[in-house]
């Protein structure tokens, strides 16, 4: 089954760009392009929203199309590209989840979900998102495209690597545990009465001191 | 001059609790508590919005006050705490910003900014905040309480401390640069050929091949 991958570049508050979709606040430092260089060798298509793919049109060359790879942008009412003769895009105006599941079970290498939270939130609620990874930038941007839209169930992950870059950047890579996957590690003694406490309403409890509330503040 | 610290544990989407103020999800490892002993340590004042100090009223004993710090409650509507005889709690009708101004002048420790982002965004947007520290956990909650809102411009943050605890949690620490803070790094020959590409459209320029392209995935 092929493996998909949200990300990208955020501000600390969450957004992938400014509202008017501008990203000069990226901090480019040699020691991102080589872990790009990485992830890039594992894709081979990439599905974007019809938003994304407008400001890739509006911004890039190559007709809003990542070159080398197999592009697919979802839209009901866009059916072709503007521009004309663009290599490997097709327009798709099925239900995204549905297209996205058939995808991954095709054969080819990983799917990479680019740009706005729309469309990662409506495969993050089908449960077919497999990965993420973000560039934490040391920015507050204060307003932008969020990177995360409000989603019906929660989302439980487990962290692969944390990595400080230049500039102040944290790079940080998750896999997305399946619902309803069991935690691994066995309970001990100590965590079976924590989590006995929980359930007896810990969480009540765990502000009534400031030592507790220390906790919740960390 | 006392420093302002703004923080807590969030989840990835960065909440800061569920919509019900639930925060079930925390992961308590003993590798925190060192780490909040310390930051204790180092202040003697709370400041917290109405709505954080209700959740903090219901949820907790000592009337919703911290022990042992001077606690501010900012509230034009409520004047006392509806439990008597809480010590240390004061409640604050002027405008938050300049009575945060006011106590960052007096003699002390450090002031820690509790709870939800409101509060922070008017004391971000007065640039009295100096310090954010967060403890992003492996979770997307989907919805919640906002640790941050938006924000009237953008915070630019340096990267003080980044560590991964147990869990899959990553504590990051950054100070927040006033305004109008130059570049401390002396520009080299490259750095300051990159400026002045930013200066005349890198944006539109960076997304024009796959090769940048994987940057702004990055």
């Amino acid at each position: 089954m092929r493996k998909v991958t949200f990300g990208g570049a955020n501000s600390f508050d969450n957004y992938f760009a400014r509202k008017d979709d501008a990203v000069d606040w990226l901090i480019w430092t040699d020691d991102v392009a080589p872990i790009m260089a990485e992830f890039w060798k594992s894709i081979d298509t990439i599905v974007m929203g019809r938003r994304t793919y407008e400001v890739a049109l509006r911004m890039g060359a190559g007709g809003g199309a990542y070159p080398g790879m197999k592009n697919y942008v979802f839209s009901r009412t866009m059916k072709q590209s503007p521009k004309k003769k663009v290599k490997n895009l097709e327009f798709i105006s099925e239900d995204a989840a549905e297209f996205v599941r058939k995808l991954k079970a095709e054969e080819g290498k990983d799917i990479c979900v680019m740009g706005g939270g729309l469309l990662a939130k409506s495969l993050f609620e089908a449960n077919l998102i497999d990965e993420i990874g973000f560039n934490i930038h040391p920015v507050l941007l204060g307003s932008g495209i969020p990177a995360f839209h409000e989603m019906d169930h929660q989302i439980d992950l487990e962290l692969l690597e944390c990595k400080t870059l230049k500039g102040g950047c944290v790079m940080v890579t998750y896999r997305v545990k399946p619902p309803g996957e069991k935690q691994k590690k066995k309970l001990t003694a100590r965590s079976a009465k924590r989590s006995k406490n929980a359930k007896n309403g810990r969480k009540a409890k765990s502000v009534k001191t400031p030592t507790k509330r220390k906790v919740r503040k960390g």
